[in-house]
């Protein structure tokens, strides 16, 4: 097999009703998405079906409305939706191969249930579990958790630092074959191969050990998506998996040269992290269908939510005094997600748009890459990033669901198989074998060597 | 149907390989049944053929592992399990109609997390997810997160009636009929059918709203099993279901009665909480055979696992410098589970047990109601506590899994359907209903009555 060409890597982010703001209007939607079992369990079956290497689900523990008055608030279809561990694990019952990830933060969680959680999955699913890291970027969420305000960016990295320290301890607590189950002498498993982490850090004390055996993985599959300095350190140091909002090939192969340049430092080989950048597709039989479908979306997005979901995405900034047909203002900086308002802003200069022209830009993607048109065309772009260094593989981000994914697997996947750059069948049953990652070594086994493992 | 006889509720209490202490060396357990999901499916529907009312984990956030050698420690088959919401959810997607419940810590947990991720469970059932809730016991559980001791007794409630204030605020964040999904005239819920909690209490800040929407049953059905009189109280207040340990009818009589006499001071009525003792049936088809197959598993039992075991029993006490076949000295009050360690105390008392014997009484049901028979002896005791006010049902502790769940099944509960005390159809799609228990108004709707409220 070692003609074979590389393989790109694909997710399918799969969020309630589709990525597009106004999703959920569309005819096609499911409305009801985000608490409907039965749309979740056909959205992973189609995926499957397509061999994407995952679902991914983004999260946050609070509801979004900073900002909003009651009139924007009440035409968002995304505001409830199911809790992401245990909507994979009913998942993980009605699929085979494919990866299970979503997001938990670690600014409000402690690791112990962290750690456990997904465990817990990892054996539910026989290995398909990944986290995707992220330390929360909104107040709201503050406010949930006896808190008055975000703990600060430099803060959270630091506190997210020692989480997976911590984490990956606990999930090292047993060595893979520490338990015997032996009904003859009684004795259950081997004490020489339990390790109690007994923790004791700057953010943290956890004695352990876990009360799950280690992952089938060794360790859940580890995700990112920050893209600040402290992001992409602490990605290099720790990730597997890097999802990230980059618009053209030149800003994508930066990104790419500059994160896989950090890994060697941690001693990490550069194929041991994949990366992945957000791809929200619109597919037509022709270019022009495919803007008429792009036009038929657009439409559905009243005003008022427009604004607001600009306003939300570069930190929280008030725009409702500022001309719908006029410049984006200068903006404060923010304690949020730092990275994401730089990118707009970037973007709004570059294109000249004005702030209606930005927030109907962003309605879709939300930051990140648009994609208009056929199969091939789809296909050739994916393919240009791919092969000219720009991304290891692609976050794909259906505009509405369930159709969006039904169109991409049924035109782009075959497609990308046929050019020989996608699996038609999955390699293996757990998400870290598919998606070609080393299992990571116990860090407490007297066999470990500094290099095999990832923490 | 008013003429059918008052019907009793069953739960069936799955510790991974059964209650029996050396349940995981007889020869009909699964051993390594405590990480093995298909173990789980097939009690799950064996249970459901039975027509239980519910499945119910019981949980903590530690290896239970105080005062213990690596020699008594390593025939512990009970240490690595499922965390159990992941693992109900995923039992969610096998069965139809029994409730799924779990205990949940409120020591170590915090409130916007438990109302949502017990909200999604009962989205992803159709309405069966039930909550135990406990305050924890064991040190162990306090060095996992981040302190040096256990929260105090007193403190502990204090915490656990607040969180359930908050909890139950969170799942009253949208009204039932919030929810529009228009998608022609883009308001996907009714503003006015949203209502922030907004909670500032001694223990929490807890903004909200919740974002998953409020259950299909209103609230989860509420267990609890505290016994000492901060934990009656709060089940009085809160609570709609109680799984005790009771070891004679007598006893059973006055637990049962006081209880329900606490309820009405919180304007409740008595059939509005359903008090369940705990049941390790031993089943024969004849007595001798039961007697038989008991003594098969008590020779199973390694010296220093029953003795550990009875120390950890009796809050943490070493016995190691006792005499086995010696009284139980006199012990010093504790700050875990106190009513337990009273109810061994007195029983030992009661019926002149040494140490051994001791261990060997507890290591079937840990403290709770042993029955040894046929099934129409065990039929009969069912019958004479729920006919005589000692219990509304039982919390069914098979000892050894899945055999001993099987033969309930198969033999007794066939027996207690012929009676007419048991059903033979599920009446409904919840828990809620099944268990004959109202669904709770939402405190902040403005039709809302006191009396029809739980909280």
């Amino acid at each position: 097999m070692s003609t074979k060409k590389p393989q790109l890597r694909l997710g399918a982010f799969l969020p309630s009703t589709g990525h597009h703001v106004a999703s959920w209007r569309h005819p096609e939607a499911q409305a009801d998405g985000g608490l409907n079992f039965q749309h979740y369990k056909r959205l992973a079956q189609t995926a499957e079906r397509g061999k994407f290497d995952m679902i991914f689900f983004a999260d946050g523990v609070a509801v979004r409305d900073r900002n909003q008055g009651a009139d924007v608030l009440s035409r968002n279809g995304k505001l409830v939706h199911f809790e992401p561990l245990t909507l994979l694990s009913a998942l993980s019952v009605v699929t085979e191969n494919i990866g299970l990830t979503a997001t938990v933060s670690t600014t409000y969680n402690e690791p112990y249930h962290l750690a456990r959680k997904f465990a817990s999955l990892d054996y539910l699913s026989g290995g398909r579990a990944g986290w995707n890291l992220v330390t929360s970027a909104t107040e709201a969420e503050a406010l949930n958790f006896n808190q008055e305000k975000h703990m600060e960016h430099t803060l959270r990295y630091e506190r997210a630092k020692e989480f997976v320290d911590v984490v990956t301890k606990l999930w090292d607590s047993w060595e893979d074959d520490a338990f015997l189950h032996d009904k003859e002498s009684g004795i259950y498993f081997d004490p020489n191969k339990l390790h109690v982490p007994n923790h004791k850090g700057e953010h943290f004390s956890v004695r352990g050990p876990l009360n799950v055996a280690r992952p089938i993985q060794g360790y859940p599959v580890i995700i990112q998506a920050g893209s600040s300095e402290d992001g992409k350190d602490l990605a290099a140091q720790t990730a597997e998996v890097i999802f990230t909002a980059q618009q053209t090939l030149a800003e994508a192969q930066a990104f790419y040269t500059d994160v896989k340049g950090r890994l060697v430092q941690y001693g990490r080989s550069p194929d041991h992290l994949k990366i992945m950048p957000g791809v929200f597709p619109v597919i037509g039989k022709t270019e022009q269908e495919a803007k008429d479908k792009f036009d038929q979306i657009q439409e559905l997005i009243d005003p008022v939510v427009g604004l607001n979901l600009l306003g939300s995405m570069i930190g929280g900034f008030d725009l409702s005094g500022y001309p719908l047909d006029g410049p984006l203002p200068d903006l404060p900086e923010t304690n949020g997600g730092k990275s994401r308002q730089q990118l707009l802003t970037d973007l709004a200069r570059r294109e000249n748009l004005t702030i209606r022209q930005l927030y109907l830009w962003i309605a879709g993607a939300r930051g990140h890459r648009q994609i208009l048109g056929t199969p091939e065309q789809i296909a050739d772009q994916l393919e240009d990033w791919f092969v000219n260094g720009g991304a290891d593989g692609f976050n794909i981000m259906p505009p509405w669901l369930p159709g969006g994914l039904d169109e991409f697997v049924d035109l782009v996947i075959p497609e990308l198989q046929r050019r020989g750059l996608f699996r038609t069948e999955y390699e293996a049953r757990t998400l870290r074998e598919n998606l070609g990652l080393p299992r990571p070594v116990n860090q407490f086994s007297k066999v470990a060597t500094r290099e095999a493992a990832i923490a």
